[in-house]
This record gives structure tokens, sequence and C-alpha cells, in this order.
């Protein structure tokens, strides 16, 4: 079963937002046993939006929209839907239904001078939203199946948890999801080292068992096969594949066999031998913790940090040694190493992480120019700390910074 | 000057990645006085490429594509740009002086065996990649210009920033970007009750004007207009809509007319008040810390915060009461007043923000549920809290809490 995605909204065309719902669509897509084949992010005019449409379910079973569903006049999905069912809008008992339910929920009459949520296509099913005003939609048309979301993120995803996988099981139900993906998640190594020094026949080999990709990452490269089968055969070409890889010069790269990102893999491992962590952050700012608890449960072994981006903070509250800061100044392993100390300390935690470095633009020198960081850890056996460079812009050596964070704080626990 | 997006890669298809280049590109073309008309994402099958491929350029003066130029199997963009120019892979002169420069940055001889970036299809251009070893590669046919970078979103920029203008500046000489927008941000009102109860007749009022169009926001409406005209005529607008909106009942909700940040405004009014700033977090985990320095300079008014994740931080680093926390719990307004007051003092800092509360998905109680939260403010003069209650699930709740705390900061500062 082949599907698309239509994307309605010129504020993503003019790069004022970032677009976030493919990537909830898309996996929703292949767990409901569908493979997406194209998206389109398409203006709000008319003409091209009712091309679109059109194209996009010549060639497929099902085509998603999002956007265009709201009060104000740019809104158009509506008008756009009616002209490919050759139909109008009309007044739609489920509709008013819908609309007084909705409105019930933030205790307001719903009240239709203000909206035209009641006005629905011929032949077109209001569909509920479960966090929003704005009615989905649902065409069913040759056979194939048009569903329309409003864009609020929030609002799609409780759209795709409840509605449209009731509308999937009505008209799709004999769907199977027997698409499978192993992943190969390595740290520290180039595509091209991998695939043409260490293991020049490593995507021949993974090539007989199905698709490979390979992708790469901020640090690092994912390997990923696609294949056709069940969980169980999944988890059989996990276990071979971990098997193959054993003593290849690629194992010691690898941190993962599953598509796990390393702040899970953080706190799995914290979890697994019992330990706290603390973090000490300057120039990430709060990104390393802040990536930690995104990980629903981080609390049971994540106790907190320090952002001290200001010398003081580093004196005041981790007891970094004025000293230190004079001598070796603010970005140096001497004072990485102070930081992990003093967050372990403060924090009365079993291991820490410490990033001290510049993101720029502003703050590089000769010496130390921006993209310099220096990451320390912190356990009650050692410390210790490393310097790394970088290039690339502040967002990005922010991210790249916490990654390899990440990384050092996976290593120092594992050999805790 | 129309243009398109030809997005190649099957990660995005299956959900594996977050797309961020569509924005940056996006923004680019606007800048560079283009049109961006539609955005599509591919698999890397060469006929679906192929087609998008032609489909695209038919439609516009511009194609862009990411994806596909790399050293492995699945890179196929060299093959169908071959195709399209109706030429062969050759070996190319100019690539083979790229390939030696590209590795020689990273202090590597160029070997082809373990790749292919020798051959380019004939009459097209390779360009340099500033960031990267795969280059791009430039076609130019039938008066319309086709340009491709790899996916790497480092590397993409630098050829947005580089070498994509020049191939620009060569091709379409006499473009200029007449594209003007303004934005009126707002917070704390619907859309409904902004354009249908506040302000009835404004989405007419500012259509005389150019193209209105109204964003949701994850709090707050985003009112947008496009038009055509100078800088001048840009700053000639703003400044004479701010005083059409002035005493208007819109006026207390509209905290910017620029399209920026509530972190950026945060900071600039910090400067113009030259107060400093600290923050104290427990369930935002160092969102509102990464988000305030995310933006550069940020250090000049930003001292630093504390991730109080765990409540003996929340006792041991800001001196929050055993008292509070056994009387009132975690989430409470005392102990967020507490969390603000320590953080003030600890940190030594003018103003301050704290947040607790509950991200979920465990923890929540029939008395304070997943999505309460507590934030706290203070300055010398005074400090306070407040409860709110949002739904969402734990990402969305992050981000809204930090979203009504950078407001709760911008408030605090403006009233200092």
């Amino acid at each position: 079963l082949k599907a698309q995605i239509v994307i309605i909204g010129d504020e993503l065309l003019v790069g004022r937002i970032q677009d976030t719902n493919t990537q909830v669509i898309a996996k929703w897509l292949g767990a409901q046993g569908f493979e997406l084949t194209q998206v389109t992010i398409t203006s709000d005019r008319p003409e091209s939006l009712l091309h679109c449409l059109t194209k996009a379910l010549e060639g497929s079973d099902l085509v998603l929209t999002t956007g265009g569903l709201g009060p104000t006049e740019d809104d158009i999905t509506k008008q756009i839907i009616a002209k490919l069912a050759g139909t109008k809008l009309e007044k739609n008992e489920e509709a008013i239904r819908l609309a007084k339910l909705h409105y019930g929920r933030i205790d307001k009459d719903w009240n239709q001078q203000t909206n035209s949520y009641h006005l629905i296509p011929q032949g077109v099913e209001p569909i509920l939203n479960p966090a929003g005003l704005a009615p989905g939609l649902s065409l069913a048309k040759d056979g194939k199946l048009l569903l329309s979301a409003p864009g609020v993120p929030r609002e799609l995803k409780a759209m795709l948890e409840g509605p449209f996988i009731e509308l999937l099981e009505r008209h799709f139900p004999k769907r199977i999801n027997d698409h499978q993906v192993m992943t190969i998640r390595t740290f520290g190594t180039p595509e091209e080292k991998i695939f043409f020094e260490m293991m020049p026949n490593l995507w021949q080999e993974l090539s007989h068992e199905g698709k490979v990709s390979s992708l790469p990452q901020i640090l690092g490269v994912d390997i990923h096969l696609s294949f056709r089968g069940s969980p169980q055969d999944q988890m059989a070409m996990t276990e071979k594949w971990q098997q193959r890889l054993k003593g290849s010069p690629l194992e010691e790269h690898i941190w993962s066999y599953e598509f796990k990102s390393i702040e899970e893999v953080v706190l799995e491992k914290a979890r697994e031998k019992d330990l706290k962590i603390a973090l000490a952050e300057s120039c990430t700012g709060g990104l390393v913790a802040n990536r930690l608890t995104n990980i629903s449960g981080s609390s049971s072994h994540f106790k907190g940090g320090v952002v001290a981006y200001a010398n003081e903070v580093k004196q005041g509250v981790l007891k970094v040694k004025e000293d230190s800061l004079r001598e070796y100044g603010a970005v140096s392993e001497v004072v990485a190493t102070e930081m992990a100390e003093g967050v372990l300390n403060v924090l009365q935690s079993d291991v820490s992480l410490s990033l001290t470095g510049i993101a720029g633009p502003g703050g590089g020198s000769e010496h130390k120019p921006v993209g310099t960081v220096c990451i320390g850890t912190a356990s009650n056996k050692l410390a210790e700390a490393k310097t790394y460079l970088y290039r690339g812009d502040r967002a990005f050596l922010k991210r790249r910074f916490s990654e390899v964070g990440l990384h050092r704080l996976r290593k120092i626990i594992e050999n805790s």
C-alpha cells in the first residue's frame, strides 16, 4: 500500500517555520503498513493545491494532508477537497455535533458566525479532532482514501493516534506491516573509511539481506538495512549481525543495534549500573541536560546540572579555583576537570560530565579558536578531561559538543 | 523568479530523520529573490527521482536538490542528472582538482578507488564543497539552473553561503528581492478571538496592503503580511501598523513586530536594562537555558542556571526549605518562589525564573495532573509564582512550559 503526504502552508515555503509533521506522519505510516513514496509541500494557492492533491491521489492508496483547516481566510483545504470530490460545501449535522463538542471542551459555546466548521463538502466525512477545534476530513474515492488533519503538531498527533487509525481499519482492514529495519549505529569513523577500508565487503554482504543505506550523522554513521519479515525475523537478523561483526574492525565503533538516541543509551546504562548523573555545562548552555530530560523516566538517574555560563558561577557553585581560571582560562582541561569534580560533589552523584568551550561566533583566539571544547568526566575513581576541536556555526557546535559529551558519559558509565 | 526544492532521501520517507534543510534553503531562496513554489521529498529510486526533477524544472527557473552525492551505492543523484542532461558520467579535471583539495583539507590523499568524485556528467559543472568531500553540481539548461548540494546540513549551508551565490550572480544577474514581510507576534489569545471578536476588520484592513496569513504558534498567534516593496517600505509599514494598533484591544498581546524569537526579545530587554538573568529549572530540564544560550552574545546577560531535577538539588544548591518540599510538594508555588529566590542569590543575578512541574507521562496525580507547572520569578523587589495547566505529551509540555516561562521573564524584565 502506497501513501503520499501533502503539506499545505506558505509558512514553510518562506522558511518561517520548521516542519516537524512529516517525520511524525512518516513513522506512523510505516507502523500502519504503508510505504511513503513522496512528500509535497505546497502553497495555499487553490490551483497549486488542487494539482498536488490530484497527482498525489493518482499514485497512491492513501493521501494525508495537513494544514488549511482553520477558521481564517487563508484556510482553503475544505474548498479544494470539495472541488476534488466534484461537490460543494454544505451544512453537515455531524460537523455541528463535533463543533459543539470541541467548543464544549474549552467551556465555550460554538458560534457559527466566527467560523464555518459546520460546512463540509458533500460526500466528505468530518472527523473528530481530539485536541483542537477544527475537525479533520475523510474522503473515500475509487478505493483510495484522502485524510486531512490540521497543521498544528499536537492536533495532528492526536488525530493520528485515534480517529485516523479507526479510518484505516475501516478502509484497509487487511493491511499488514512486514517492513523491518536493522540499524547499526557507529561513532567516530567516516562513511568512506567504513565501507572502503575497514569493511570493503560489508555493503555487498548486507545487500543480500535487503536494501542497505548509509547515513552520516553529526558524529558517526548509521547503517540501515530494510527488509520484509516479522518482528522475530528482525530479532534474528540483529542477532546474526551482532555475531558477524564481533571481532571486526567496526565492532569498537558500534554503540547500538537499535535506532536509539545516545541520551537513551546513556540513561539505560546508568540504570543498569544504578549510577546517578550530574552535569556541568558552560558552552552547551543546558543542551545536554535538555537532551537527557527529554527521555521520560530520566529523573530516576539524572540528578541535575549546573549551567555555569559566567565564571562566577563556575567558582561560586562548582568550586572551580580562581587560580585555575586565571592561569589556564575558562576553556581548559584543568577547569573542565574541576567543573566535573565540583558538580559530582555539589550534586552528590556517581558520574559527571562537564563541557567548557567556545561555540562562537565571538570569543575565539589564535590558541583557542571557535570550536574548541574541553570535556571533563568524573567518578569516585577518576577525574579527567580532553580537548576537541570542531568546525561549524554556533548551533552546530553546541550540538556536536553535546554529542561527544554524551558519548564520553556513556564510556565512563560503561567503565564504572 | 520561481524555485523548487527536491530533497532526496529514503531516510526522511521512513521518518528516521528530521529534515532541517528545507527551512534553511527556503530562507535563502527568499533572500536571493526567488519565490519557492514547491518542495518535494522523494525516494532514491531512479525513476521517481528522474520524474521529480523533470517536473520541478518544468515549472521553475531554479531547482535545488539535496542528498545523494556521497560515495556509497545509494547515492544516485549524479547518475540521474546525467540522464536529465542526456549525457554520461565522465572523468572531469575540475572534479579531480576539487577532490584533491577537499581531501587535502583533512590531511588525506584523495583515492579514486574509494569513491567516484572524479566522475561528473558531461555538461555539468562540479562545484566546490567548502565543508565536506563530495562536490556539488550545477547544470544550466534552457535558461534554467539545477543546483545539487549534499544533504549533510553543515555542507549544504556552506554551499549556500558561498559557491551557490556566485552561481546565481552568474545565471540570474538581474534578480531583485522586493519581497517584504511584516510580522505581528501576539501572545495569550486564540486566532478566532483576534479576528472575530477583538478586531473583526483586521484581516480585511491588512488585505489592502498585501497577502495576509495567520499562524497559531505554541502559545499565541503570528500575523504575517507579505507585500512587494523596499526595506524602507517595510519599515514604513511596520511604523504605520504600530500606530494603527496602539490603543486597540490587541495591543497588550503584541510582543514583537519582527520575526524574532522570545529568547531574543528577552535578551534584548535584559541588555537594554543591563540586568543579569539566572534560571532554576526542574521540569524543563535545561530547555530554557538551552534556548537562551542558542542566541549568540547571550553570555553578557545570562549568568547561568541550575537544573534542579532531584529534590536534593533544590535543597542543597537552591536552598529550598525541606519543610516547603514536605508540606507543599516539589510542584508548588511556594517551592517555585523559593527556587527563583534561591537561584537569584546563589548566582548573584538581577532577575530569575524558576519552573517546577510535571511533564509526564508519569508523575501526575488527581490534584496535580501531568501538565501542571508552577512558574516563579524573582528580582530584588519581588518574588512570586503562578500555576498553569496545559495538555500534551512530554516534549510538547516542556516546550510550552519554557514558552510561558520566557514570557514571564520578559514581563519582569520590562517591569524592573
